[in-house]
């Protein structure tokens, strides 16, 4: 086993399968991929995700939808195993009938993609994956814990889902998703709630900043809103065991958390219903590292390490340092493949060299602790040791 | 000189002159103060500040308007000094012709209720203030400079303005205000950048939360998207000297910064606007230090301080301890007065009392850094000493 302790490990990696790719071209509008001619006479296929896409959308290509890719890129970036999660914007924009029947057949087409992907060992498989549920706005609760179970029980290959924000159409505390989280709790499915439609745009402004704006403050946002009202709703209260993973280092809830738990507290009602202070639900979550910078991700593991201070009966005095180290074990690396693609033709990707090189750099963190961002704790989280 | 050192300084407390307060009791709709019967038959006032406020607004008294309240409060709390601001949403509200001759008289007000505030030594007040520009939707670009030069000539205690981030209607990266931002940098007054209208409100769902999710997430998000169009805007490389101090440590601009800076890497158009690494930018700003936790403060000092390994040229190595050391120089203490005020009779306030422990907990700072942070970072700040 220890060798698997030097593992790299990609638990932030996407892919539009094939079927769903071709789904996307048959599309009019968006979220579609459409083929346009550039002025040198080419053509090439862009990925527009939103109405409003700026830029207009990003180029798509192979490294999409064709596993070859995948693989080349793991290879690249030294990635042993990673797990694999269909891109934003899932099955969003589909009627529940039809998100029902694709999200069966992607997850089927996910475990082959898994399956039949090169071994590290008898019992390690390179490629694992996140499934979709078919929650899409007015999607009936009774067919939610179904599919949980569904998923879990065919798709060995398969170690959670991917999560967007709106769920059923009233946000993830809503009360009717009471019996999804039970059921992802149950089966120990580990849940990658990830953004899609940011938040924040009408403050953009009229400049043109490209991408930047929706993407390094919009998302983030929209994560940090996500996993707030959960724990606001008393979600990882009443489900203790429910395994949640959020995208690009939880946002800006680390760095929000203290903030958050004030303004609780200055709401009797609100704090009434909690059973803990803010702060301490950070301890029961799971970061990945992908904040491409040692400062925020050492800060991220202080903010989870430090948990176990706020429990509300018999909190425990944690140093910064102690809270630094064991807060690393809930913290897994990821690239965000197959976006935030080289500029050049460098042999590496910038966005996983540095983010690489951050997990390399964090002071507090001992050379154990970092094995485990690497890969170990990716391991030990998805069952896999 | 060295007893100054050990000032507790508060840069962050707000105020209704009770020429605005009035202003506030006359109107019909947000932002107002109205007086409404409890059930028990008293009668109390509450301010809305926005049409959809949460709870039904908040109670509001004489520790809004009442120089003696601040003064009681700051002697509660142990602080020795405090620079003023109009709470939010400022003259936001009004006509171009109204807002600016408010602004002068509310300047005025400020410069009184400064001037003549106690002594604490021949050169120095207890009262400070930031002025009011008439900065509101419509303002021609033309008056703001010479309302700049006016308030800092005719009020030698308003040491700076606050400023929200609509500007003029369109932003604070809005090319019209190039003229503000050249005078605000000639004059030496600190820009107190602040949230009011929040960001997110579409986001935040229809479970009761009361100020929650605004406070605690919308409000920083706010000041997150000004400040990074104002550095996407090429605002502080055109403008070196203008001082900007964030509200609520700069809401989530330091643990989205390193994402920005990859944002901007991916985005090239954008990156060859800029001067620097957006990374290196935070070193050119001033953060209150209200954000409640010892962890989260150490973090944003070492955002600022390891801005330096950043410039485009001749970017300097900076260690993490090195970096949350010199970072916290650009850390100034803050209460938010008279929000947040304490749930029961408490002697203390709790917002305050939390503000001031995390200063004493980060554990990289010195005894030196942390009397920096309580009152000698903003008397320097304010040239003071």
């Amino acid at each position: 086993m220890a060798a698997l302790q030097k593992l790299l490990v990609d638990v932030h990696t996407h892919v539009y399968l094939p079927r769903y790719a071709s789904l996307l071209r048959a599309r009019l509008n968006a979220p579609r991929i459409l083929t346009r001619s550039t002025p040198s006479g080419q053509t090439e296929d862009r990925l527009l995700i939103l109405d409003d896409e700026p830029s207009g959308g990003r180029p798509v290509g192979a490294q999409y939808w064709d596993r070859e890719e995948k693989l080349k890129f793991m290879d690249k970036h030294g990635i042993s195993v990673s797990f694999v999660s269909t891109a934003n914007p899932w099955l969003d924009f589909l009627p529940f009938s039809d998100a029902q029947v694709l999200a069966q057949e992607l997850n089927a087409d996910l475990e082959t993609y898994c399956s039949t992907s090169p071994s590290l060992s008898p019992t390690l498989k390179r490629l694992y994956g996140f499934g979709l549920l078919p929650l899409v706005p007015g999607a009936p609760a009774s067919a939610l814990a179904p599919a949980v179970s569904q998923l879990a029980s065919n798709h060995p290959h398969i170690r959670g889902i991917i999560l967007g924000t709106r769920g059923a159409g009233a946000g993830l505390d809503d009360p009717a998703l009471e019996p999804l989280w039970g059921a992802l709790a149950e089966t120990g499915l580990v849940v990658f709630l990830h953004p899609h439609y940011g938040v924040g745009a009408p403050a953009w402004g009229a400049r043109e900043n490209g991408h930047v704006l929706p993407l390094a403050l919009g998302f983030p946002f929209e994560t940090t809103i996500a996993i707030t009202r959960l724990i606001l709703a008393g979600v990882l209260d009443r489900h203790p065991n429910l395994r949640i993973l959020l995208a690009h280092s939880g946002g800006a809830l680390p760095q929000l958390s203290s903030r958050l738990a004030s303004c609780i507290t200055h709401d009797p009602e609100v704090a009434g219903r909690l059973k803990h202070d803010a702060r301490w639900y950070l301890g029961r979550l799971w970061f990945d590292a992908v904040a491409y910078g040692a400062a925020e991700l050492g800060f991220v593991s202080e903010a989870v390490g430090r948990a176990e201070r706020y429990a509300s009966v018999s909190g425990k005095a944690v140093g910064e340092q102690e809270a630094r180290r064991s807060g690393s074990q809930r913290m897994v690396f990821g690239t965000d493949h197959p976006f935030f693609p080289p500029l050049g033709e460098s042999e590496k990707w910038q966005s996983v060299v540095e983010n690489l090189e951050a997990i390399g750099e964090v002071e507090a963190w001992s050379e154990e602790d970092k094995d485990g961002v690497r890969g170990g704790n990716a391991m030990r989280l998805f069952g896999l040791q």
